[in-house]
């Protein structure tokens, strides 16, 4: 496969912006910085990533086949899936290139800067309930979940296809969400029903799920073996991705100019705030600096609505007429930190970049 | 003020893109073609444009404030808007920069390519009641409307602000909305209240409304005398851009590759499907082209869902194997129509380019 004009992990270039890059920022949607003041992020406000197209789905026909090596194939429907216990969580969810603007130089796929993240409250059957009723047999290693959405990729024609191991499949947190927010799955984020795998990138939460197979040897499609893994050179095989490094983002003070998003600030004592996740381990400290990054002071954390939701922080500061870079961090329990720059952690397909959050503002005269 | 550095109009410049542009482009939300399949389009598939930040609105506080040159001053509540009688209307609206990106040299500002639209069931109350029930003075001449939202364009610090003519204020389908497809409003929609002006450009229906003021002399602020006009030159004052000129758009048929979103089409018959609008008049005609607009063929037309609402359209297609240039074209009923290309139209500021679509296909061997 030519790593030239492909998207994952794709090749890795210096400026300008390429027309195919523009295409891509237009169509899959940031989030909106300001939002940060949502514990849970309204619809049409989370983060947005379609690889191929939003499919359309029949529900006259649509059903859950769950099938490979088990005992019990089960074939359900979206009431059979409504009818069984359900579990309500908040998610963070964080797509694996958000930060890839900020690495040079950069691969070339979808242009995130830091908005590729929301919070959303998800609603449906836990995954372990369902491989249980269907029985895997011993011989299982990992399961296979398949969307209805077709594209190409690098040349390669595919649904879009990811596994889990057995001990991920399993984790009790692990659900096929019908609902967002209270209300069902809208056309963009899955509907009628998606995997959800919490505290991992959002390229494993498949959506439009079609069918769940059980597999007796690891999978190796593109999305899993090719795509989505750190590499420093194209030949190597890489790292998998999985869980979200920890990072911190701040809502923006004051206003913005509509061109270049400097924002203005009034002066006076103002509170800095936003929110911070890992999905390695919880959230332990949150750091703010309004020099760029030269000093550092803890921010106030505030409770954890669920483990693998973002958390709010807040600090104080005193704003003071003048230029002003404002900076945030967090560290997770594990001793996961966010880097000050994108140099230590570059990767070709621009992947995982948690560099510490800058905003640049003036505070303008009294 | 400068023409460089600035949004609206801009300054015209060629390639490469600007960092800026690839900000505002992951900040701002292009439709997804595909969700051309629904007439009325879900909440976080519409297009969304936003100027400086969504505000935070406070419930407890927020009112509609009617003043100015009005016999009686109106301060009014969501439950006082909700108690009154509503109408809803399935409404297509499109941002003015809509195809700026065909341009070239191109402004730089919202690097819009076709996907600045969408098509929303909107419910509120008549804006000519509530002038009524104010009682506009013999000397008012517009009513301004104000949002909450503050930023920064051209170095000029606002509030986001347009003004109607009384002609356009009164016409009835003219609404303040505090729904969309049965829902409040959501925060960048608006919430709690928004202008709708059917037929117009977005820019004209102000968000999370403030206020609403009669006066006796044409508004001369920034959204309406300096950005959002037509001009060849940056020192001309422009004409005012309104309603929304004729397009059409196809849903992109086969699979997308990701990075390119070029099409690969299975060979056999096929039915080529999008929708059409015109500010102007209802949709007369649209017209498909499979071989770069050399030659074209009437679509069948589909019924309209209201005035200033799309049309679907329809046409065969039997796609042999082979490279394709598909192409759309929509005339209204009163002669308006697509230019093949955006030369015709071009100007400093990027708008109203109304170009025909074009989609590049290929259509695989059997």
């Amino acid at each position: 496969m030519s790593s030239l004009d492909t998207a994952e992990p794709g090749s890795a270039t210096t400026p300008p912006l390429t027309p195919e890059e523009l295409g891509l920022a237009t169509r899959n949607h940031g989030f909106l910085l300001e939002a940060l003041r949502y514990s849970v992020t309204p619809v049409g406000l989370h983060y947005l990533l379609t690889h191929y197209d939003v499919p359309q789905v029949d529900m006259s026909t649509w059903a859950l086949e769950i099938g490979g090596l088990v005992e019990r194939p089960l074939r359900l429907t979206m009431d059979d899936l409504r009818s069984r216990p359900s579990v309500t969580r908040a998610v963070t969810m964080e797509c694996a290139g958000n930060g890839r603007m900020n690495m040079s130089p950069r691969a070339i796929s979808q242009p995130w800067g830091v908005e590729a993240v929301g919070n959303a409250e998800w609603t449906g059957v836990r995954l372990s309930s369902l491989l249980e009723e269907a029985g895997l047999r011993d011989e299982v290693v990992e399961v296979l979940f398949t969307g209805l959405d077709k594209g190409v990729e690098n040349n390669v024609k595919q649904l879009y296809e990811r596994s889990l191991t057995l001990d991920e499949a399993f984790r009790e947190e692990v659900m096929l969400a019908y609902a967002v927010n209270g209300g069902p799955l809208p056309p963009q984020h899955g509907f009628p029903l998606r995997l959800l795998v919490p505290g991992w990138y959002g390229m494993t939460s498949v959506k439009w799920l079609a069918s769940i197979e059980a597999i007796d040897t690891p999978y190796d499609g593109y999305q899993q073996s090719y795509a989505y893994r750190l590499r420093q050179e194209a030949d190597e095989p890489g790292e998998a991705l999985n869980r979200m490094r920890p990072r911190s983002l701040m809502i923006p003070p004051g206003v913005p100019d509509f061109m270049t998003r400097h924002r203005s600030v009034p002066p006076g004592p103002t509170t800095l705030e936003g929110r911070a996740w890992s999905g390695f381990a919880p959230i332990a400290r949150v750091e703010v600096s309004t020099d760029g990054g030269e000093t550092w002071a803890d921010a106030e954390l505030g409770p954890q609505p669920d483990r693998y939701a973002w958390v709010g922080w807040t600090a104080p500061w005193d704003a003071k007429p003048g230029e002003y870079e404002l900076c945030v961090r967090a560290t997770d329990a594990d001793g996961n930190c966010q880097p000050l720059d994108a140099e230590a952690d570059w990767n070709l397909g621009g992947y995982a970049c948690n560099a510490v959050h800058r905003v640049t503002a003036t505070v303008d005269p009294a």
